[in-house]
């Protein structure tokens, strides 16, 4: 087993150690010694066979995605995800839920009962294989999220529909599931037995993100999700500074692509990235890509209308986000992404940005821009 | 005599030197490389002969301590704490007085004048035995707390009535209090003549925390209580860091307990822990137990009807809090303790955030809990 | 010449340092071992040969010092400082002057230029004799407050009027004043030749205070009392973290009394101190005394009506400072200082709640308390 | 080549770093053992053949910079540069694009789309000349803005229409401009052939400065000219800490001048600079002179009437920066600078607040004042 590096130790009282993490918004990136062209630079991202044109991969919360906006995404250069276990799935026309929520959301109160509530309906697998099919007919590249507790169930509906890409997302997610019950997922043995490649998390440290890069997962999602929304840290207690756990998950892809000789697994970090600025950022500590959800909502295709919640928020017992009232629509999905920019508030042309400081600090690809200088404070 | 251990000092002037503390907001928990499921979580706790299925001792304030929410917190699984020297021993039925109260908070106005005037009321020593009476015939475990300065006064009257544990608590309570007058209490050889177990605090530091255990208290209270309506920071220049107060807390128990030959005493955590993820924090940093008074404030039960004072705050001539306006009711206290939420906000389902806190986290129970990975920052 | 101490240095920028510094707010008191009857604890404090109850030099600003209340602060226990250079000896009754800053204050649009215009008024030599007159026939210690710039114009009178003591205050003083005119004071020879004692500052490093140590005041004055109506900072960028300060003016202090064999000059703090917290904290980091304003002027007998600006405020080309809207009076000014505490915001029974922190740290007297433990975050 | 000094690291996470940066905020001026006359002391500032009384170079926005106010401040004692590709380049008579934008930026709304609209409008080439002309009938030093992208195609124009200070101005500049395409400016052949002194910038770093003062330029923009109406941080993710930037390009000024055995080049800082506090702060963290935008627009003089916006805001695809909303105006441009200021908030007497900071610390000129002490934190 790798030993596992730890720094950076405070000790907050006697002998009880925490370890020092940092924000991305407490990280910026420094211009240095050179400048280049914004037409000379390439924003692409490939993983396993599958190229994109911008580093995306949208989040599968309902606020943002319906099988038409994962497909705009995938004809904007990123890569969109369904969730195999939300609205679109539960329900065969889910217009009146999104109706309700976005009524609900912009009244002020809390939406969280009622979002319990719509929830409650059982998943029906006829409509997984629809909407998958739904993906693949638009021939970009399709791509849905299970949950590791209901993996087992709806992997094989999921996958005999013929998705290109599967993604096993929980808040947390470790390769090391303890139970005392006999039907848990082993993620090891489930990935290797699989076709298609797979996207799993999240993980907050560097093991953790090693241990799921072992499993032959294609890329590991790196933090807990935590958006302006999120309420997970007054739940839980637990926060992960997401510049840290970047910078940890690329040292454990480095660590892995040397103890394998040649795999590079991907780190998509996902977090509270909601302006250019912090998707910038988070590649420039060591993301390979970004999973959006919030700043899609002002997406004038947004099927909650601008509103937004994370999929945590309709936990049965302990819900974990907030409804967020919805934003007026900027911009159609693609101007979002890819611009120009009529606000400069960093949420309109969100790759057009990336571009410019990539540019702006003398790198031509993603690959590069890894290594941008990075200061704190300020 | 065991040397003090002392770190992480700052020097703030020539030669004058500060220690760095954290509070528990700047602290938080790190899922790392093991997840367990919920149902395999145990938040027990157990102090001398008592077991409780979840770490809660309650706060002894009459904001939301009655007898019949005590023996609530009881049969949700906690420790419920009465005042001995609080509305209920000087007024034969309060209610009243809390009406009054619950109206003046609500009105916007500061409440201190009439909380001095309301508790300038004697204590009566039989309405002490009518309440640890009522106590005891619910079958919970009953307790009750005493001021320091008035424990040779009416700690006789609480003990005949037959109470369970003694809670000796006052802000800032030293086992080595210095005086010129002759009547003043001597901790160590109370504690030793007495049958029941004694909780004593609060303590701030590892010294007064160790000297406070060698007293022969069965649990010693860490912090001085400084809640959102605290202000003793103010009034009083005094500052408690919560995490590094704990941890120094755990470090002074284990040397008790090494010094003993394995003498046990509990350290349970009382200042701003107003969420379920301050009471995982709070766990986390090494508390076996937390003192809540606060957070029940929501339950439907509250006896102020979702005010909130602490004792401090009716000093008669310097008080150290406010009386805080109401807030509606959230749930029964169960809920409130046990779950579901229906709020993402961290004030339900405080227990059942615990237990999957430790689940997220890899952990079975709440010893092993105290090991759990923390960060500073983010 | 003594090595001047220089530590804790942050490199801003390749090879330039800045000193790390604290604000009072920064630093807290933590309770420790001891604790002691507030019964049995002084505040008294002594400079030169007058003795006084609690340890409080009043701020010579026109907003809360009038000749009635400098008397009422003696009486109460502090020293009560006349500004020699203010409304009292502009103008033979303020009393309108105070009129129309009350008003104009309480209409929340600025003062600064109705204060330079009242302040346009010459200083009368006659009204400065009539008001240390009135002082010294109240029995209690007198003590007025002059400017460097104008010592050579005003002392005479101010000492031929028979003041107990002299205060030589600007915001920024130094021992070493560098001038091309030829009638700039040199502190040192003028107070060599005074028979009564000084105190003189404002000052902010070590080096500076042991300056005016070595000129033979009695006190100096640290800080250059930027309260929360200071704009100081904005102005001039000069900002001097008030913790630090005190702290490095203990160690001249120290150093002085070495290199004299015996002469303890008194620090006295003069900055944010507005609440009793604050007093409690400026004292433990190693000020003899505090000077107080803004905390004063809630105070009945204010005569501003509780509006308050700092002298600095009314300069004619670089006001810095504004002038505060008024608050209700409190209290007495009696009880502002001695209590008790009809509120919980540290804005009365400000000595009471020292001696109170006094006590709960276990430490008898001042001089004492200055080694209490100190936390700095949280 | 120079090696790189590199200090201050922290390890964000595993093996990645970032630099600890200061901004100018953060830092501030301490008083130490000296003081002097405000008479005695010049805040003159010399750069090539060209001498002024305050060390001020305008910022090249329309929103404060018309060929009247560029005039007004060389009248007032500082440099003024009109952008040659703004507005009074491009329109004859701007007064109703000023009128329209003044009006949208009071409503409230968003003016980014209508600021892209008007700034679509061509740059005329005789307009440029026409401008430069009536600066130079005025009698003083004049200077204009273009930007390295169109250099070549405006600096003939520029240069031959008899400009005095050249400034080659972008957000983000370097020496080093990679480009696939033949027209790209390379910039230290460019300066090299000109008669006219060259103002080049904004730069971050160490190398980038030492890289452009290699140039031959005569000063060096440091910071990226990020102000209270900057968006760079949110839209690109690019934070420059102005203080360490400032104080790294004073250290590249030192080596470069020790490269060249005496070769000057001035270093002047350009962020959030808006007060006179912060003036005082750039300079004594090592700026030369400072580039001011957002100060002038509360002068009486100020085209937009008191609205501000920085040139970057109007960019047709990637705007960095909002039109702010008016502010009444303070005083006369010539107040603003030299005073009296008639309210205490930094805002006017901008440079008589700096000759007071100077001498309240010793120093007689800006040279010298690079050396004052300083003070993080507070």
């Amino acid at each position: 087993m790798t030993p596992v590096p730890v720094r950076d130790n405070v000790e907050i009282g006697l002998n009880r150690f925490a370890r020092r993490g940092y924000d991305l918004d407490e990280v910026s990136i420094v211009p240095s010694r050179r400048t280049r062209d914004v037409d000379d630079v390439s924003t692409a991202w490939q993983i396993d066979a599958f190229r994109f044109g911008i580093p995306l991969v949208a989040s599968p919360s309902d606020a943002v995605m319906s099988p038409a906006t994962a497909i705009a995404v995938g004809q904007a250069g990123g890569l969109g995800v369904l969730n195999a276990e939300g609205l679109w799935t539960r329900y065969d026309d889910p217009a009146d839920v999104y109706a309700k929520l976005r009524e609900a959301a912009a009244s002020g109160t809390s939406s969280t009962a009622l979002l319990q509530e719509l929830y409650r309906e059982p998943v029906k697998t006829d409509l997984i294989t629809a909407r998958v099919k739904e993906l693949r007919d638009s021939g970009v590249t399709s791509a849905v999220r299970i949950s590791p507790q209901h993996t087992e169930q709806f992997a094989a509906t999921v996958l005999s529909a013929g998705v290109d890409l599967l993604v096993i997302q929980g808040t947390i997610v470790s390769a090391e599931h303890v139970t005392t019950q006999d039907d848990s997922l082993n993620l090891k043995e489930f990935i290797a037995d699989l076709d298609v490649p797979v996207i799993v998390g999240g993980a907050a440290d560097y093991q953790t993100t090693l241990h799921l890069m072992r499993t032959g997962a294609a890329g590991v999602i790196v933090g807990v999700g935590a958006d302006s929304a999120s309420t997970g840290d007054a739940v839980m207690g637990v926060r992960v500074p997401l510049a840290t756990a970047i910078a940890d998950a690329a040292a454990a892809r480095r660590d892995y692509l040397d103890e394998t000789g040649g795999r590079y697994v991907h780190v998509i970090a996902n977090g509270a990235i909601e302006t250019s600025g912090a998707i910038a950022r988070a590649l420039a500590c060591g993301a390979d890509a970004v999973q959006l959800g919030e700043p899609l909502r002002s997406a004038a295709e947004a099927p909650a209308g601008g509103a937004w919640w994370d999929s945590v928020a309709a936990h049965p017992r302990l819900p974990r986000g907030v409804v967020d009232a919805p934003v007026p629509a900027a911009a159609p999905l693609e101007q979002v992404l890819n611009g120009p920019a009529v606000e400069a508030d960093g949420r309109t042309n969100l790759f057009g940005a990336l571009a410019r400081t990539m540019a702006k600090t003398g790198y031509r690809d993603l690959k590069e821009f890894q290594r941008v200088d990075l200061v704190i404070g300020g």
